[in-house]
């Protein structure tokens, strides 16, 4: 019992994405996701808060980001330090053989509002751990909002473009890229 | 029974102002609300869908944004749009005689998670609404997506600013600095 289980998270993952696929998000309790993955509720419960809480990493994306804008070259500025950031996440989270997961995952996510919410207040509070991390280096105040809402909006449409299969970017470039078409519009209002 | 009410709604909402207030959110009850306005619970519900959304006016702001940014002249910019509308919000609903209720709205809100969660969920409303209004103006994405975000934040810290009480200036004047403000941070991302 409690036994260390190997990738129990990511098994867990899996196993709630292909039951919200086959019988619906609504339809499906933590005690199936548990048995698909061969594990318990408990070790369900030690992962992940709630059934909503599964497809969205339990709050390990908000430490990568973090991460990546502490760790960002020192004169690099505000968008500057995000996309080293985005540029991490590609490279440990989003990476080619999770393309296909990610677009699965999005679809399942809009065919439920209460996921849809999870996401909205998800993308939130990664916006406002980009704005404590970039006052961290010194940004002021509005310029950290402001970085920090084109950075999730950079993130948002450079996520849905990953997952769009017919792209065969990394995420990384595809960020990079939306960054840049972000800044150019924000320049354009 | 079913009677038309003068100011229905508006009692509602002070009434459930004042009694989150006094007892707090969580110990409050919908009858309650309605009693205390003079109201029936059934009034209450033609007005609004539930307890959380009496301090979130039911949709009307979305509307009044709406009608604003597709009432800017033609040839106006994107933020220049959000600009106006945010001028007859100030006009109509952000009256200097509303900022000390704006301000006691405030702290019930940042004082309860679930007003907190609600009004972030609102936040996103607004700007899909602006998306659409301005993508109606012919404004291309991503450039819609990038001014309704930017739009977005400067009315949140101009409906800061405005219910700082220390504060003279209208919201239509706080509004169309702090969209300065945030067109040049934006410039400096």
């Amino acid at each position: 019992m409690a036994r260390w289980q190997p990738n129990a998270s990511e098994r867990l993952v899996v196993a709630a994405l292909e039951l919200f696929e086959e019988r619906g998000y609504e339809n499906t309790t933590v005690i199936e996701i548990a048995e698909r993955a061969g594990l318990t509720k408990s070790t369900f419960f030690r992962h992940f808060p709630d059934k909503r809480e599964v497809l969205f990493g339990g709050g390990a994306m908000t430490g990568l980001l973090v991460d990546g804008i502490d760790a960002a070259p020192t004169g690099a500025g505000p968008l500057e330090a995000v996309a080293h950031a985005l540029d991490m996440i590609g490279a440990e989270v989003f990476t080619c053989d999770r393309r296909e997961f990610g677009a699965r995952r999005s679809a399942v996510i809009a065919a439920n509002p209460e996921l849809r919410e999870r996401e909205a207040l998800k993308g939130l509070g990664l916006t406002a751990s980009m704005i404590d991390a970039l006052e961290r280096r010194g940004v002021p105040d509005p310029t950290s909002r402001v970085a920090a809402e084109l950075g999730a909006l950079a993130w948002k449409i450079a996520y849905e473009r990953w997952t769009d299969t017919a792209n065969d970017d990394t995420f990384g470039e595809l960020a990079r890229r939306t960054l840049a078409e972000v800044r150019a519009a924000g320049a354009m209002c």
